[in-house]
């Protein structure tokens, strides 16, 4: 890990284009086998009519599959964009140094035996990443499963996705670290019907990493949708500034990140040689620049088809039709739990079903058309025409349930009516045929086989479009001081202040929040109350590296007069004593009232930088956690975001006739200590718990911050 | 809705029987066209060869589809087990009658224009119930889609959903209260490779209902796994008994209920005249009896699957072997959302796995076999055969993608350990091809297309069994007392008691936890702390129909001292008077220590009877509510399980060094109080909030009683 971390890759959209686009290909060691690993690239695009040129490489054939044989990469005589690589692992420098030599400008390394193995692989995988750098050619893999572009019919790859099944251009592309679920991808987009316009298995990434890929997507005209599997990013700048760059080109990206649960990241570290981070993190990753994380392969395939058949509404209202009512409510049901509304129809729109229906269905949403229409398939027609003109929803949800004697009433009445209103519709078809399916496909119209995946695919896309709202606000990484640093390690050892230095740290770098407060000698008498202050107060045991004075008895609430200040003094002398802490004082601080409490906590994560996680505070914190976090920088309206998103937002907007808390200048108030942070990379963390609000006021309770001794 | 009410269902399993084992059948009005809704049931039977005697009754005709033609009922001069009817609504009740007399035993009546109409079409279905009760005979309907038993070839249906698809004879039934539904499921199931044993569609359920229904599939031996679609039970009674048969029996119940959400309540409600009730009910109705709620058709489906393949494990420890390392960290993920265990390997299996696989893959839970396996198929074998006979786990999730190639060593190996060990294996392959799915089906191991569907039905099944192993101890219902009662309608006015009446009155029936209090005259003074309390006390101002006496400052705590007793009496009578309430005294109560506070309601539901509702105390039940609702009675240990399924169930099981509550106890004084509310039916609602509680102590802080006035 560390090796490849001094080597981060330079790879770029670019990088990723000259393999992509490459219009003449070498394959190395071609076999004249086309079920064979290394006839399957070949076999694949002379079925698939490649766009290019193809040199199979082998020296001892005069001919591979009807194609002229080269001896070698450097007999071909003339320019070679890609060349693909699967020998052995130890004969992949030289081919590739050849190549080189030989003006290749792109390589795909099928080839196993590299850091996936061990210590000796990885520095075999270095050699090829510093071949990439020095001589600026790019190389994809090693250990990889390679890619395939549709439209020119590079297969530079040889799964068995593409064996029976025929390649469909579309606009669905897909970016996989892991090749097996690639092909998974592969096949299952190909048999739901969906075209692909990219597909990119990235492997041990020695050079072109999943964030070029996405980055050349992001550009690339042929994609609309990109699909991405990640088990680990190195270079999470990069990821960043990808992710950005595909929610500025307006392109939503569906990710899947494996290693969710505690068992799974285990198992993600032995696979692959990828060193699985912390989860939270990737989540916040993924959705504050935009990406929607989806937990398989179906459910991605099943938010794009929205997208790729422009059907994602632009409001959550929905209007329900449906062949029977029961349907009809278990789609209601469904909509409730994906937080769709389902709006009344217009009185203009009731008036109109009234006459286009029989008396017995009732015009209300969700409409059942009842198993009448099979009868009167007109009113299909024009009740779908009906909905579908009424301003007060954003999609039309229908279900059919078999009627196969009527399946075309429906198709023609859902392909017209699309066609007119052009609003999305999503249908959903117990029993539909297959030709039926590819009508409505046709006609721009998704069909679904049951209730519970169309209403989360809707329910998703429209999650989506409001992740990718926000993201397009999110400022830019800002260099060294947002960079990763690996803290808390040997080399960079760090120290834990007492709440009094901390604070007295916070304060000198500008941070308010602050309650008044005074440091007490230990040693010396204390003859009533310090002038700033006034009772009631607390009593705070302050010594370096004690985390949790409370749980020591070092903390005393509700001092009320000088008496009583007294006591506690002598207390805290006590417990210091007993306890054998090297306290440095006692902290006195005028006690607040406030209405809520927060918990708020800054760090820096090796993989991702500066992290900001907002929760409730108290004892809830650790009975139901209710925190979220998000990497910094940010700006004060996604800190209003955080706040809101908090399952007891409800507590800070004002519950019960309570108080309710002015979020936006609390974000002010969170965002400028977010600010210190970012510019001090030597404070290495900020726990504040709690931190207490009211109004649009905030004190800082009690504080650890750590930072590099 | 009175009405039928008035004239509950006799319905019983065998009523259903006598329709579903029917040997001769009548059809009226029988159609020559094996296409209409008339002339379908007798062209299924004829097709499918029922075996038993058909009776086409059409006095237009001589003969229908091959078959005789009767001019009526009475003219078939045989036995007639079964007659079905079609006619239109006007027609019905004069074909049943004139069945009745000719010895007809049971009807199916198709025919719409009954309740879901309105008045008039209620009271012709009342007529139909009449008939049914006061001659002993059964009719299923009317405005349903029949029945079928693959059995015997009886298709009493018109549906749509065996046009196409062969009926196939397996152990899933299905009741359903929609005819659509019913034929979704049909589809489903058939296209899924699944049999089914009876399929029973209930209607408007004037005589035999979906308990009825239900009650006889548990007696069924055909029947194995019961899938139920409701939308409303009017008979809880009858369908609790029903669920409890089934469970008794030993047979899984899957039940879909629409309405669970306020839209889809709506809906329902308007759907076959239909009320649509307390979702939440239904809801511990189901899961008390042993009946696992599911979302959808597919998922019912889903799990129905691993009961009818033997794969229901026995626990939740699960081995993961996959051929592709992302599949299984994703597996792994799947597991722990479904609180399923990846327990480590044995050392015996881990040095077997050794011997059996190559040096670069890790013995370890989820075992990643690599795509190794293309070259090395025996390994497959050795490995599941080794990972089968762990005693460590009670399940085994295999995953394969593709590798046509190697499709029989995998089906081969899989149908060999799955009979030799005989452990549960489950097989999620995406891109399986059929072949492969009909051998691995054939060895009873069920196979999924994806990891969400697989591991979804694997954790609910598990849920499912841990439902049904509960719901064995369930106490019978107790007849009266249990019944359920219409409270607060103007013909029974009820009264809410005053706290202190109320406690008087609960006191005085035996129930313990209530502190020792004193009533004051508000019109005498009060010359300090009346005899058996002691300071610290709380005062409370006491008046009959006042529910929420602290939002009105009628509630006054921590009184510490004899002036702040007066103080406290003197601000409560002003209360009174400024708000004008009809006080009948002052209650004042020693104040408790405790540790928690619980929230208890027990009330009595129109539909399901007494119900018992525990939950959280304090503000967090009105932020984010914890509270768990059943329905009544239950044994001791069945109140335990519901404290312990609260979300903050920790908080009682002592949390963070807290004092745990001894939740044994606690539920013996819950149970007293649940006994002592089922004894005495003018008690119509009894809600306490809070129930403080303190090791094994417990004290109704506060009480509101409401009574039959």
């Amino acid at each position: 890990m560390m090796m490849e971390q001094l080597l981060l890759s330079r790879a770029s959209a670019a990088s990723a284009a000259s393999i992509l686009e490459a219009r003449s290909v070498a394959i190395v060691g071609a076999s004249a086998d086309p079920t064979k690993i290394a006839g399957r690239p070949l076999a694949y695009m002379l079925s698939r009519r490649f766009k290019g040129k193809l040199f199979p490489v082998n020296p001892k054939r005069e001919e591979v599959q009807g194609l002229k044989s080269y001896p070698s990469l450097s007999a071909i005589g003339e320019p070679v964009d890609l060349a693909i690589v699967g020998t052995p692992a130890s004969l992949v420098e030289g081919v590739i140094q050849e190549g080189i030599n030989a003006g290749v400008k792109g390589f795909v390394v099928f080839s196993s035996g590299f850091s996936e193995t061990g210590a000796d692989g990885a520095a075999l995988q270095q050699r090829l990443a510093r071949l990439a750098r020095d001589h600026g050619v790019t190389i994809l893999g090693p250990n990889c499963l390679g890619v395939a572009n549709s439209s020119t019919g590079l297969i530079a790859s040889f799964t068995t996705a593409l064996e029976e099944t025929p390649m469909r251009s579309g606009n669905f592309a897909f970016v996989s670290q892991s090749g097996a679920l690639g092909a998974y991808w592969m096949d299952i987009c190909l048999r739901a019907g969906l075209g692909f316009s990219k597909w990119i298995t990235t492997g041990n990434e020695c050079d072109l990493d999943a964030a070029a890929a996405i980055a050349y997507l992001a550009d690339d005209p042929e994609t609309r949708v990109i699909g991405v599997y990640i088990e680990d990013i190195r270079d999470a700048a990069a990821f960043r500034a990808a992710l950005k760059r595909a929610a500025a080109a307006g392109k939503p990206v569906l990710a899947i990140k494996a290693g969710r649960s505690s068992a799974g990241a285990a198992a993600a570290a032995s696979h692959t040689g990828a060193l699985t981070g912390d989860d939270a993190l990737y989540d916040a990753c993924l959705r504050q620049h935009g990406a929607l994380r989806v937990d398989s392969l179906s459910s991605m395939i099943d938010i794009a088809r929205l997208y790729l058949f422009d059907s994602v509404p632009q409001g959550n209202r929905v209007a329900i039709m449906s062949v029977s009512g029961g349907a009809g409510v278990l789609i209601a049901d469904e909509s409730e739990h994906w937080k769709l509304e389902l709006p009344d129809f217009s009185p203009a729109t009731h008036e109109a079903l009234g006459q286009a229906l029989p008396s017995f269905v009732s015009a209300a949403n969700p409409l059942d058309l009842t198993g009448n229409v099979v009868q009167n398939t007109r009113s299909i027609s024009l009740a779908l025409e009906t909905v579908a003109t009424d301003p007060g929803n954003d999609v039309i949800v229908l279900f059919v349930g078999l009627m196969h004697s009527i399946a075309s009433a429906f198709t023609e009445a859902l392909s017209r009516v699309r066609e007119k209103v052009n609003r999305p519709i999503i249908v959903i078809w117990i029993g539909a045929k297959e030709e039926s399916l590819a009508e409505l496909e046709q006609a721009s119209i998704p069909v679904f086989r049951d209730i519970p995946p169309a209403m989360a695919a809707l329910g998703q896309s429209l999650r989506l479009s409001d992740l990718r709202e926000r993201a397009l606000t999110l400022p830019e990484a800002r260099g060294d001081a947002d960079a990763p640093v690996e803290s808390g390690s040997e080399a960079s050892p760090t120290v834990c202040l007492s709440e009094w230095h901390g604070k007295e740290l916070l304060r000198g770098l500008g941070v308010g929040m602050i309650p008044k407060g005074v440091l007490v000698d230990m040693d010396k008498a204390v003859g009533g109350l310090p002038g700033p202050l006034s009772y009631p107060v607390v009593a705070k045991l302050q010594a370096d590296d004690l985390l949790h004075k409370s749980d020591i008895g070092g903390v005393i609430l509700h001092i009320g007069d000088d008496e009583q200040l007294a006591g506690a003094i002598a207390t805290l002398k006590q417990v210091a004593g007993g306890r054998q802490v090297r306290a440095h004082g006692i902290l006195l601080e005028s006690m607040q009232a406030f209405d809520q409490e927060l918990l708020l906590g800054l760090r820096r994560d090796a993989r991702f930088g500066p992290t900001l996680t907002l929760g409730r505070g108290g004892v809830e914190v650790e009975l139901d956690a209710d925190v979220v976090t998000r990497l910094l920088p940010l700006r004060e309206h996604h800190i209003e975001d955080m706040l809101n998103s908090l399952r007891s937002a409800r507590l800070l907007q004002g519950f019960r006739g309570g108080k309710p808390v002015d979020i936006s200048t609390v974000s002010a108030h969170i965002a400028r200590l977010c600010e210190i942070f970012l510019t001090h990379p030597d404070l290495t963390e900020i726990e504040i718990n709690p931190l207490a609000v009211s109004g649009g006021n905030a004190w800082i309770l009690d504080a650890v911050v750590r930072k590099f001794s």
